[in-house]
Order: C-alpha cells, then sequence, then structure tokens
C-alpha cells in the first residue's frame, strides 16, 4: 500500500515538473502577441467612444482628423479649440471633463501598448534574432502564433509559411475555387506592402522562403545569418 | 441674387443653430452609458488576457480567486507569492514585468471607470431625479438608453418599461410562442435580483409603474417626489 503511495506522489511530481516545463519561451511570445493584439481592440472600442462623445461638441475637428493618434493628442493640446462658430453644442466644463479624462486614458494605454511591444521585441530577439532580423517582432510572432510553436514553424514548408494567416482565404479558394490567397501575415511586411501589386505575391514567397531559412537556424540556436539573409531578400526583390 | 445668397446664409446659420441645439442633456446620457458598458467590455477583455497569461506562472492562484477585482489586487498586493511549490513556471523578473504592468493597467481602468460613473450620477441626478432615486444612475441610463431619449422614455406605457432591454426574448416569445420575459434591464435592480423567483415579475411590474411615473414628474421638472415614490413601492413589494 505505502509503494502505490509513494508512486502515486513521484507520478503527481512528475506531472508537475512536466507541465511546469511546458511554458517555453514561444508560450510567452504566443501569449504577448495576442495580449497586444487585443490592446489595439481595446483601444479602437475606446477611440469609437471618444470620436462619437466628442463630436457633439466640435463635430468639424472630429472629421477634419481621420488619424486617430494626431486626434487624440490635439485634443490634449487643446488644438481643437481653434474651430470657432462650429456647429456643435457648447459644452459646460463638467460635461467636457469625463471627455477629456477618457482622452488621457487613451494615451495612456498608448503608451502601454509601446511598452508591450518593446517586451515582445525584447523575447523575440532573444529567440529568433535571425526570423525577427527579416520580420520585425510583431509579423514574427504572428508567424508563431500561427504556427502554433516556434518548432511547428520550422517544419512547415515555406509555402505554408507565405499563407499562414491566409487560413480562411485559402480554404474559399480551395472550396469554391475563388482567388488563392498570395499571403496572410505577411501582408504587413513592408517588403510587401511596397510592393508593386503584381509583385506582392513574388515578394511574399522570396521572404518566406528566407524566413523559413533563419526560424530553422534559430531553433537550431545557430550563428547570426539575419543580415546576410536580408541581403539576399533584399537582391532577389530587386 | 443677392438675396437667393442672404437665404442661404440664414438658412445655413438657422441648421447650425438646430444642430447645436439637438444635443440634450438625455444624448450626453446616452454617451456616458454606451461609454461605461464599453468600459467593461474592454475591462473584461485585458482581464482575460491576464489570467491567461498569469496562469502560466501560478495557475492554481488563478483558479483559487475567481472575482476579478480581488484577483487583480492581490497580484498587486503580491498575495500570490504566498503559493509554493505550484506546477506554474518560473518566470524571469523580465517575463513578469509586462504582467505586473497590465494588472496596473487593469486597475487603472477600474478607478477610470468609477470616475465616469460618477460623472454619470452627476447628470441623472440633475436631468431626472425622481427617477433615479428609484432606479439608480446606472439602470436609469440603461432605461433612456434603450427608449431613446427621456422623453420617449415617458410616452412609453408602463408595461414596455418593464420589459425594456429584453426585446430580443419579448420578440421570441411572439413568434415561437417561447416563455415571455419578465423583465429587461430591470433585472439588475437589487429589488428585482432579491426577489424570490416566482415574485420577481410582480416586483419588476411595481417598479416599472412607478418609475414611469418618476420619470414623468423629471420630464415636467416637477417637484421632488422620489422618496415617497420609493417607498410606496417597498410597501407593495412586501
Amino acid at each position: 500500500m505505502d509503494d502505490i503511495k509513494k508512486l502515486r506522489e513521484l507520478n503527481l511530481k512528475e506531472t508537475k515538473k512536466k507541465i511546469k516545463d511546458s511554458v517555453k519561451q514561444d508560450t510567452l511570445i504566443i501569449q504577448t502577441i495576442n495580449h497586444i493584439q487585443d490592446l489595439t481592440k481595446v483601444i479602437n472600442i475606446l477611440i469609437k467612444d471618444l470620436r462619437e462623445w466628442y463630436s457633439y461638441h466640435k463635430p468639424e475637428f472630429s472629421k477634419n482628423c481621420p488619424d486617430h493618434e494626431i486626434f487624440v493628442n490635439e485634443i490634449i493640446e487643446n488644438k481643437d479649440k481653434q474651430i470657432k462658430d462650429g456647429m456643435g453644442a457648447d459644452l459646460s466644463k463638467e460635461d467636457l471633463e469625463p471627455i477629456k479624462n477618457l482622452t488621457k486614458q487613451i494615451i495612456e494605454l498608448y503608451k502601454f501598448k509601446i511598452k508591450q511591444e518593446d517586451y515582445l521585441e525584447k523575447i523575440m530577439t532573444a529567440l529568433c534574432p535571425n526570423m525577427t532580423t527579416i520580420t520585425g517582432s510583431i509579423i514574427g510572432a504572428k508567424l508563431i502564433q500561427h504556427a502554433g510553436s516556434l518548432k511547428r514553424l520550422i517544419f512547415l514548408p515555406s509555402s505554408t509559411v507565405q499563407l499562414l494567416g491566409a487560413e480562411e482565404a485559402l480554404f474559399r479558394h480551395i472550396k469554391t475555387g475563388a482567388k488563392c490567397p498570395k499571403y496572410g501575415v505577411l501582408h504587413g511586411h513592408p517588403f510587401v506592402s511596397k510592393a508593386k501589386r503584381k509583385d506582392a505575391g513574388r515578394v511574399a514567397r522570396i521572404l518566406a522562403s528566407k524566413i523559413s531559412i533563419a526560424a530553422r537556424v534559430d531553433y537550431a540556436k545557430g550563428n547570426f545569418v539575419g543580415d546576410q539573409l536580408m541581403k539576399q531578400i533584399e537582391e532577389k526583390i530587386k
């Protein structure tokens, strides 16, 4: 009986250890990129509130300033005061206060998001310096997020890497014969977004193939070859 | 030609004035309650992130503490340190920092929400002191939100007031013969939520009828009768 008890305890200990060890650096990366995406969502919800609320006061100002960050900052800097004779309501100081407070809160959240992105940059550079050189921390993290882990990412063919994040469009293509997507997460990469439309697919393919190599070097803790890979990409794209 | 120009200018001026005057106190109330509901949503998104992230570190602690606000505060007060030998991963100081920062950010948002609720309380008490005495500021604001304005609210029969916020269930009842809802927004009122299940509908009906009266007195800028109405409700409920 005693033996069984002992065995059970050992087993429990072993399992706890396994659970403990299952949290790896890429678990944290996926968690962080999820969180940063949620922050974007949260900021957008509050910005929508602010714009609606604010437009009772100065509808012209909100309309003339489509960029969210500039909009928020100009309210804080009182640049909105320049609009005279608008068709907005004259709100009392008490009614303006919660709007100003919301503006400040949004600015805080912007700063907070930058802080969390810095952390992501740090852990991405530590775990996959080569891939991060090519993709930047956000896109690199999204690739790991879609693959499930760095290990899974390195086992994917680069044609799959090219389409990570475009799963929906891909299945639509297979099912209904709609156009085949040319890139998913990589759409956000400056090389792809700045390429001419007819080149974008080719650029994404070149990028994906080098990202696959970089990720494998990273997983094997190989030397830093990010620079060389970047140079090769730039030459091929030309 | 000059006359037409003048006419046009006058017309524009008149329209601008009308737009300006269309923003009333209840517009601000609806805006504020929308915003407070969005804040709840935002906080829930971030809490979900925090719990997930944190549970890599101390899964036992997150599980033992179902209340969000207590959970957040206990992390800040380092009460989670009491758990030894857990099955969570030992995160480095750098990896814990973004989690702590997120915790602080959530606490900030809780405080901010209270501030915005205080503002709502202030404008609700100013515009509809009688109704707010019965409903409290949040439920009162939700009733105005669902009705569209205070004016529309006072023209609704009290049976409709009773069901405001339960539109979906009501139409399901009409269409499919499912159970008829007994209350909507009023579900959140302490009298209803504390009532026995079989009494809840009756309580909601009594509340709704007095709320209708209170709202009409408020709209007509009548005397303060909130106390009396409250006493009547309490007697009828007994």
